[in-house]
């Protein structure tokens, strides 16, 4: 895989229709850039886990086996282990979200409980409602089942449920076939939804029959303030979704979802023919690490680091990005958003950033319909602070090279001047 | 879960209308009842893996981490870790593949196999040909993407290419979307492709451009006989699927396939939204298992053990089964399929076995069609000898106890007599 070269397709008729709706990730097509070592990557969501005590998870990891023995190794049920419920369920109590063990479904990261609610809700185009941006791989996942993504803008406060309301009102009651929301850190904006909105979010999604998605990596990642309450913890119509991966340890592929049970037996039955059951052994150390590891100690580090991490971010951008920039100041999680004038097409800018030897996530990816061109994620998540400062600099001459001959054009009064900060 | 109460759904109306096609496996619905004390299970597909050296598993496990560190569990790439695929390449050329890593794509068990090939190639309504009977998970995964299954019958030597042939000069040219087959030890017949059938097979696939699907969970588990060549290995455009779950351990998750490199540049992108990624965690375990321990002899001792116990089944089979019942001769994997007299139903059976404390699979499930009422699939995989004889034993009184009655009218003349062997 990867090679650009091209060969021919003898099977190119056979494909079935979604594969023609189908994008590849740009945060996975970067994954080969962001491995060479003159480039410094604010393209991927990878967590830092070098602060993860090895030593422990090794531990772990052996008793896995010598503890649980063969049932880490054998098939298990479809939805899950209970005992790693059990533990999961602690982490949500933690937030103020109160499941039962029957309430919820293990998956392979948060990533596939997004493909299978697209797989019992969407037909050929069903209304989805994201916001706008949102999270690529939330696209990716829905777009195999061929939905018309209807993607509602943010603003500092999350999704604009103004603008929400006056969609749905447009589609009618069950109009849509859920809201799709990431409420704390989202991705890719950073934007934390206040408490108003997500109050008001859940209001609409009962007054037109549209449930609710609430996706939740980032929630234990907050650098200041307290921390808001989830969606599910005000209604238990939201269909919730979490992950180890931003706590513990993505390559786990441990995530869950939290549904009404009727939605639940049917997710159940369509993860059956997906993969049968998740990996029991990943489930064996999920548990193993929460429940002799000293993980919130061990969190903490990381909290403290992505913290450091993101105002070294946020401090170069004020030293080093020009005026005609604006971007998101998130309280957590791992990203940045950044919007340059209309005129910049960050998918084109890309290639010339790699020289520079930098990438970042092109914002048209996060959108479903052509929005975002001028737009780029940026993540603070996986750089040391020296790194992120080098990297943003570079990103800045990138940039500046860019707009200096928009800049003369405007001078001129050939362009308009499309500053709206 | 698993609770049978009713529950209002006030989303009923919200699901797509692949969730219309949608069965639930009774092998998965059985898992539950299968763990009663009372019950002998000759439903599951479980492979034995108490012969696992688990101490050496447990030092495997510690060792994942210890010498991969990080890696283990950290996101990696959609199509697996190369190392991964040299170990299994490793295995393939055992069996007389020739393969290379970017000719292959690490899956969630060959189960996400399946769910992937249906996403990539089948458009509601498009014809998937399987052996008939067929994989139960194969059928419910084609189901999410609502293809017209048709399934051709087997006999001792593999899917009958005369009617094969038929139905692809009924359906013409590209007519289908692949055929998909269990060449070795066929899930849930037991019966082997002969050579001659494979070649046919071949020849019809490029007669009428129809890719071939190879499931070969199996192929290993050979307890007589010499070992027969892979599609694979005889036409580069087949598309293999192999996994670690019966040579190894299913807890693992760990499966591949091998495909021409259009096709799994598609299955790549359809991976992405899927799941991003496999277990880095799971894929490092494999490594270091077929790297660092003595495999082959544990999978010898497994072997040894299946082959006793077959030899059990086929003798209590011959001992306890009335004259009416036939069934095939295995000469590996896990299963062996009993045909009753068209009269009885193994799906009504079913709760009466269950109240004599044995399991089976009914047949209908492994059809898509109706097909298979009065057959069942019996597994000689997990229980010991004694327990298989004692399970055959009770499962013959189930049926002496069915077929007494139609004895009866048999003989009065009231039925026709339906013994055809």
């Amino acid at each position: 895989m990867g090679s650009s070269r091209i060969t021919f397709d003898k099977w190119s008729d056979s494909y079935s229709d979604r594969m023609e709706h189908m994008r590849a990730s740009a945060v996975r097509d970067l994954f080969a850039a962001a491995s060479r070592s003159d480039i410094i990557s604010l393209s991927g969501g990878m967590p830092d886990i070098n602060k993860l005590p090895l030593d422990k998870v090794a531990k772990a990891a052996s008793a896995t086996i010598t503890q649980e023995g063969i049932g880490a190794l054998q098939y298990g049920s479809t939805d899950g282990r209970v005992q790693t419920k059990e533990v999961l369920i602690g982490l949500m109590s933690e937030l103020g979200l109160r499941v039962k063990p029957e309430d919820m479904l293990i998956t392979a990261g948060a990533q596939q409980a997004l493909d299978l609610l697209g797989k019992i809700f969407i037909n050929p185009g069903d209304v989805v409602i994201t916001e706008g941006p949102t999270y690529v791989g939330a696209l990716q996942a829905f777009s195999a089942y061929q939905p018309d993504v209807h993607a509602i803008d943010l603003d500092d406060e999350g999704i604009r449920t103004d603008l929400l309301e006056e969609e749905l009102k447009r589609l009618g009651k069950g109009g849509a076939k859920f809201i799709y929301c990431i409420p704390n850190f989202q991705n890719p904006s950073g934007v934390t939804m206040s408490a108003l909105r997500r109050r008001r979010l859940i209001e609409l999604s009962h007054e037109y029959d549209v449930p609710i998605v609430e996706d939740d990596p980032y929630g234990r990642l907050r650098y200041e303030g307290g921390h808001m309450i989830p969606l599910r913890a005000l209604d238990e119509d939201v269909i919730y979704l979490g992950t180890v991966s931003k706590v513990f340890a993505p390559g786990l592929r441990t995530g869950w979802m939290v549904a009404p049970r009727p939605i639940l037996k049917k997710v159940n039955l369509a993860k059956q023919g997906t993969d049968l059951c998740g990996s029991a052994l990943n489930q064996v150390l999920v548990e193993h690490y929460f429940n002799d590891t000293p993980w919130h100690k061990t969190l903490q580090k990381a909290v403290d680091a992505y913290r450091e991490r993101r105002d070294a971010m946020l401090e170069a951008l004020d030293e080093y990005f020009p005026p005609e920039a604006t971007w998101t100041h998130p309280d957590g999680g791992f990203f940045i958003w950044v919007t340059l004038p209309p005129y910049v097409d960050t998918d084109q800018m890309l290639s010339v950033a790699l020289d520079h030897g930098v990438t970042y996530v092109p914002g048209a990816g996060c959108f479903p319909d052509g929005r975002g061109k001028n737009c780029m994620r940026i993540a603070f998540c996986y750089e040391e602070p020296d790194n992120i400062r080098e990297a943003i600099h570079r990103l800045a001459e990138v940039i500046d090279e860019r707009l200096g001959m928009y800049r003369v054009f405007i001078a001129a009064g050939v362009l308009p001047d499309a500053k709206e900060d």
